[in-house]
């Protein structure tokens, strides 16, 4: 069972990381390490060619593998990342994204992760792939 | 000699970018495949532990990546990163901070560069490095 | 259907990539995408601490992208791997390793897959995951 | 000053990494942080294309960053890589490589480097790029 709700990591984005929750993104599902959450669309995040940006999916995926964490081993605020790699692998174009993250490994000293984040409608053909530790 | 100066990127990332820009990073100098950026230190961008932000700074890595090749080959507004892999050394504190690019391999499909991000003051113990395809 | 058989993908590793091939790896099944080979366990292998180097993990991992690419586009030797990211998540100990491996993205021009690898007998712990491109 | 020698960290690749020895690797400067190897050209390091193969030079990184690790802390063993990152950005063909390694930050607890991989007589412009913690 998940040591955290979709509502308090909402919260805990407001108070902790303000940056990424200006954003937007809202978490809807939270499982014992797997956590889905929802970017809805904003003008301010867009780069050339009218599509979400690299460093918004970044914070996305950022932001979900830290609740995957927390749903694992409870609200703790220290986890900080070490690691992180995003493979960008289409674009997204204006929708809300969809990000899917899950805990390959949590160990004493590092938890590693990876999030999927498609656009609504187009499960199967991810726009980004990120692993981080 | 570098095809784009100071002034012309920080307009760039005004007008395209500006989720980015609003963080406040500003373009110090720009050579040939070579860029300096600042990150003026501002609270929306902290994360616990009175730091700034992961996504934060892969934000700033991403644009002086693109800084640098647009340096190299001219303005043209269609690159794309595919991959960027962040490597969080340290934290860095409530302070300014520096990144400093430059292309390793700039080819006709792929350009790769790496950046480095350090506490203003303290150049020597970089708190992120990022390489970006 | 895959266009490519563990047979045919055996010989590939034998005649175009002989420091691969003689640490001993086997495809066992090939799917659309998707594919699973086994490392036997060899002393010429190992790192301190008895278990299977870093190296020998990533070129199976690589070699497994590799043959997903085929699986779907058939045999086309010029597929050339340009980023490669290995996570270590423990140490797998004197066994065969099982590495299963599947296309995320399979576009004109960049592939982008992801491989676990396992210790034979312990599917849901991997002791690597490699993402390529 | 460095706390490892080029012959000791020889003998060291012998004992313990066998697989890597074999590929011929000698180190030939290591200062604090800072190391240089050369991986001779061989017959079965080769891919299609006839250069020297990926995880051929996966390895030459990892030992290297493993010397760089040894040259600030001392012969130590337990050192393990947990992440891996390797970018290519050119076939090298059929030469000798030379590889250059440097501590970024050596930590208590993580170390993080790089390593740069060139053809021998062309040192401007590397064939891969990679980072490890």
């Amino acid at each position: 069972m998940a040591r955290l709700t979709p509502e308090e990591m909402d919260r805990i984005a407001r108070e902790d990381v303000p940056g990424v929750a200006q954003t937007g993104v809202r978490f809807e599902e939270i499982g014992d390490g797997v956590v889905r959450a929802r970017l809805p669309f904003r003008e301010d995040s867009i780069r050339p060619g009218g599509t979400v940006n690299g460093p918004t999916m970044m914070g996305l995926a950022d932001i979900v593998i830290f609740a995957c964490v927390l749903s694992r081993i409870g609200i703790v605020k220290m986890a900080v990342t070490t690691n992180l790699n995003a493979n960008f692998l289409r674009m997204p174009g204006s929708v809300d994204l969809i990000a899917e993250g899950r805990l390959i490994k949590c160990g004493r000293r590092l938890a590693y992760g990876e999030v999927f984040i498609c656009a609504e409608h187009e499960p199967d053909d991810p726009v980004c792939h990120v692993t981080a530790t």
